[in-house]
């Protein structure tokens, strides 16, 4: 069997160390292609740009050497639509977004930039999966790279078993323990994030008013069985996402109550 | 009862004819703040600034003499948290966003700025509908406004009922019709959108290399009881939709070959 095609991207860029521990894991597991953004993208959301023209340059990765890798001006979407539209030169099995440097749990999927890569793939009919490390004083990326890689190998065989099926989109999360330490993992369901933003006014040099959104950090409940809990108790945490934001639970309740007269 | 305060905001911009049309028929229903972005952010998706300071400078509407309105160098999502956050001077009862220029279905609300102002909103707890134009020949954006007039009526009835729940997200989408004509309503989940996106390569005039995503216009599966069906049937489509992307179906099937050996 020929070796499956991985095409990875990040929202840090093309030579964060998250993305060079993906790459040295899953090397391991395949053919791995690299499109990724040449700066920092964070907070970005699903952006793709239909409206300006996008470069593609060849670099290298001193750390992932052989590895054919493309850094973009554009989004974390736009480089997996570049790799998946051709820059690849191969069909692409596989989409890997990360190592991101912080955990996306809960809402954060909305405005993550390495989500929204792993969701473009999901769009076009990829498999694809995001991983994040909740990064505290280890910085362990190796040892989330090699779940990565574990994780690959069980996506690419589930998808060659079933074949038919609507792409496998997943949530990755992995907690920041040492090395030799064994963590657990949980398949999880996203949690709830509490915003906490307080509008901060500051004046400028010349006079001008300005704001920063600002506040205490969102915080979760870590509730069992969810992406905050799983990390809270020092597991990672797998959700099996979709795209599909219909509130199914309400449009019979919406009939009754658009309906009404008044 | 006091007037219920309503903040309006959009991707197109403070000055765009869709918002304009929105304010002139939301004064009718309560106290209009208007708090958006300075030019157009279309395909932005949900992004939120923390790191860069924002601007909002209070402008005039021209056509809506007398609302309070604000310009933001933020993205639309920024708009509603700085209004919320106290730019709109008072508690928020409602958030529109919109009227935007062209239909917002399906997989578009992931990318859409106009949906991202809403589920903004919704995710600090405010009660929001995003609503677009199938914009055509006719661009009557007078009859979508006043569609949007009656519907924040009925939310605002539907919240002041139950004013525990959690806040209801509705996406909307109004065909482009005459404005003698009688429209339909339909209470839809989100359709599929087919993509036909192609890699398009192209020189610059110094040799190098560059891209477009180009390919054809993304086209809809026009299903019956989805908000694609419901446009191609010349209805308004009114889909509730929430921000929990957890694919519950999955979970289990997940642990069974997520846990497997191999």
């Amino acid at each position: 069997m020929e070796a499956p095609t991985i095409l990875v991207s990040n929202d840090d860029g093309v030579h964060a160390p998250g993305l060079v521990a993906l790459v040295q894991a899953l090397r391991e597991v395949g053919h791995v292609v690299v499109v990724a953004p040449e700066r920092n993208w964070s907070a970005v959301g699903h952006t793709k740009t239909m409206h300006k023209p996008l470069r593609a340059t060849q670099v290298v990765l001193p750390a992932a050497e052989g590895i054919t890798a493309y850094q973009s001006n554009g989004s974390p979407s736009d480089c997996v639509a570049l790799g998946l539209l051709g820059l690849a030169g191969r069909p692409v099995d596989l989409v890997v977004s990360g190592i991101n440097d912080g955990a996306n749990v809960s809402t954060d999927l909305l405005y993550s930039g390495t989500f929204a890569a792993a969701a473009e793939a999901a769009i076009a009919g990829v498999p694809a999966f995001a991983i994040s490390l909740d990064a505290g004083q280890y910085l362990n990326y190796r040892s989330a790279a090699a779940f990565a890689a574990a994780l690959a190998r069980r996506m690419l065989a589930r998808t060659a078993e079933a074949p038919g099926e609507r792409p496998w989109l997943l949530n990755v999360n992995v907690p920041d323990r040492p090395e030799a330490e064994r963590v657990g993992i949980q398949v999880t369901r996203l949690g709830t994030r509490v915003y906490r933003d307080a509008l901060v006014e500051r004046i400028d040099p010349r006079g001008r008013r300005y704001y920063w959104i600002g506040g205490n950090v969102p915080t979760g409940l870590a509730e069992e069985g969810t992406d905050i809990g799983a990390l809270a108790a020092g597991d990672i945490s797998i959700t099996p996402v979709h795209l599909d934001l219909t509130d199914e639970a309400r449009i019979e309740e919406l009939r009754a109550w658009a309906a009404r007269d008044g």
